[in-house]
């Protein structure tokens, strides 16, 4: 049930996860966490704004890099430690997000490790860009 | 409808938004992400970690922060540039989580805002520590 | 609060409950069961597949056949003890599905039931095909 | 991004998923199914039921094996043919249930796979029983 111990990571090995998000991910989010801002559940509001529609929150679609960290590499039993987050270009209900992780470095002495997080939409644009920092699972 | 523009921004200024995490926010989370980590969703491979029971998602709890932001400080209209994440304290279901942002930096050139942004549970710890950088509202 | 007994159902008696199968049904059954296949979550991969659009679960559809054996006929206080079930034809977000139950036979020993189970489509065709046994509530 | 195809597949090969059900599980899946049965969201109903308490839907508690069916083994791109489903014991809220699929028969012809699909709870006890037919994915 462990995912990769730090032994068994391999720089530049990737994992990833594709979703397509949608109103009902969005509306979710926004009531689990409160961010009940217009942008993401007004419409006519996000109208008017300089995005044109409602788009999904940043911190969401970041959240699908938590899921592959979790889920796939490392996978279960990894400590989440540090997350960086660059929000580039903003995701809209119906966009593909594939949440991409790649192992960039290996911190010998406390056996962390980095990695290059970044979410890319169906256009391959960059949407989330960022590095994390892990401890993988200890067998 | 928009928060407070980069001039009515002032050095040391905060907001907060307070939640106790329920059983039902952490699934919801697992749920519209898919990070259905363990961790988070088997209370008897949760027993045998070194947290004891089922954890809330780090970045589930970071996203109080994005709450305040888009609620509060500066509200309505900032444009989310950037976030800084360090996870060090786990939350368990039931924990109460305050998300607090405060403004630490106002960069001129750009109009842009660093705030100081923490989660602190029931106890005082942090939880979670770090930094945003934001695109307060043009009016 | 009670459904119908052993002695009250009679052999071709017939319930249905229909049902549009929206988005949100299918995500929402994604995040509690887990079950986040590309097919249901992936518009872009599902636009690549045999079937060309996200589909929703199997066994979300055939779930509906629990819904009118539960509250309709026999209704409450019945226990659910075998169901089987033929996936038949791919169920697409917006279809309406009419799961239908229909009484085939008695078995007098036990005092259970046997009925004939389909899930049907917009369309007529039979999308899930299948039977239950059960035993209606005594009173 | 596809499963096991059939000839990857192995006599005996294994694979399963655990959850701890808990309470939005059942009201979400009561919620998006209609299945509103008063054993599942009636704690005073269900106080006075052969089982005491409220239970978790037969439907939802199988679900788990559609969830590792597609998901792992043989995952991605499988086709769900059939399932039959026995429901032996009732699951509580909070019950800790892992879903466990095994391939049990290679039908050559057809390029099918049945598969043996066990729901078990946290004290080893078989919830639901039953038999799976997939089409594995082509490659």
């Amino acid at each position: 049930m462990l995912g990769k111990s730090y032994d068994e990571l391999v720089m530049g090995e990737k994992a990833s996860f594709t979703k397509t998000i949608s109103e009902y991910d969005v509306y979710s989010f926004a009531g689990i966490t409160a961010d009940q801002n217009p942008a993401h559940i007004n419409e006519i509001y996000a109208n008017e704004t300089f995005f044109k529609k409602r788009i999904a929150h940043g911190m969401l679609v970041s959240s699908l890099i938590s899921t592959v960290l979790g889920m796939n590499l490392p996978g279960p039993g990894t400590i989440y430690m540090k997350q960086n987050l660059s929000f580039l270009v903003p995701v809209y209900f119906g966009d593909t997000i594939t949440a991409e992780v790649e192992v960039i470095e290996k911190l010998e002495e406390k056996k962390r490790i980095r990695l290059k997080t970044t979410c890319i939409n169906q256009d391959g644009k960059i949407v989330v860009d960022g590095e994390a920092l892990v401890s993988p699972p200890r067998k």
